[in-house]
């Protein structure tokens, strides 16, 4: 069988990723990769879909025993990605989509060469405010916090493979599936592939 | 107006070039430029369809003022790729198709490095021969020699960007499609779209 393609997807808060993620995950022979914690779950949180929670003790193995493709400490607690289900999935012919931040990335990007790295992008930063501000769900503080993290994070697009900007939803999944198709046919990923075909 | 990208395709001979681009034109905004030479017309040549026939004078008129992007003379006739109607196809938009063997891709590459190299191969030299045979039109000598020929162009597949195998036409034909979308969204193509994001 053949192996199946990482994805590694980056976006600033705002850039309607989940609402993509929604519409991929329906498509294509995709796996989500489900991030690890050692946080408390909060009420309504359910262990193995928005997180596998796990213990300190637990998470800190994994890190000895190198099973976690990247972690970070924020606040007290761990968050990282564990290597096992991602690459069963892959080696299933799955494609696994990993969403991390941008510092989680470059870690990624060592590890896993062959990895593909799409970051997801506002069409500006003004819609990018105006989005967060029709959400009605946070304080202008928070709104300005936000932006400037994204000021922050946003030239960080430049080290990826590819960017898509989630303008209009149904096109930036349409670029996401086309990136994923493409990025297989990449001569980069196919130096076997040439030798195969003048061999048979 | 968003330019257009230009897309250099090349495929040893066989491949099911003709077929995957008699489909891939009913599809999206697409141009297809039509090589210039100096031989006279065959019987049902139609100038501006099958060629566009100039005569040497002309076309040398073309090189001087450097208005051919790749050009090369085959057994006493020029054969070539006039850039005026590439380069207003571009301009309106169109993704431009040029169809050129491996030297002339590598002429292309150094004038025009934006441009998306595409090369397309047979699941096999067998499966080529098979196709070859198949068709009935040609001795097993020229056979012999396309094969020997598609033996030393397929290794150039290496340098090109993306490398499609055409085993099922209609998933190469998504694949060639998929590729051009995905192009777009390359970071290094889109360098000047992070400043305006972080400007707007």
């Amino acid at each position: 069988m053949k192996k199946g393609l990482m994805i590694v997807m980056s976006a600033p808060s705002g850039c309607g990723k989940g609402a993509m993620l929604e519409k991929i995950l329906k498509e294509g022979n995709f796996f989500y990769s489900v991030s690890a914690t050692t946080r408390a779950p909060r009420q309504g949180e359910v262990d193995g879909v928005n997180y596998r929670f796990m213990s300190r003790e637990q998470f800190e193995g994994l890190i000895e025993k190198d099973e976690m493709l990247e972690y970070a400490e924020f606040c007290g607690n761990y968050y990282g990605t564990p290597r096992d289900a991602v690459v069963s999935a892959l080696e299933n012919g799955k494609d696994a989509i990993l969403e991390i931040e941008v510092q989680g990335a470059a870690k990624i990007r060592e590890k896993c060469p062959d990895a593909v790295f799409v970051f997801i992008l506002p069409p500006s930063l003004s819609t990018l405010r105006h989005r967060l501000e029709k959400r009605g769900t946070e304080t202008e503080e928070v709104i300005n916090r936000r932006i400037a993290q994204a000021g922050k994070e946003i030239p960080e697009a430049a080290k990826y493979d590819y960017i898509i900007v989630n303008d209009d939803l149904d096109a930036a999944v349409e670029d996401f599936l086309a990136v994923v198709r493409a990025a297989k046919n990449e001569a980069g990923r196919n130096a076997g592939l040439i030798d195969e075909i003048l061999k048979n």
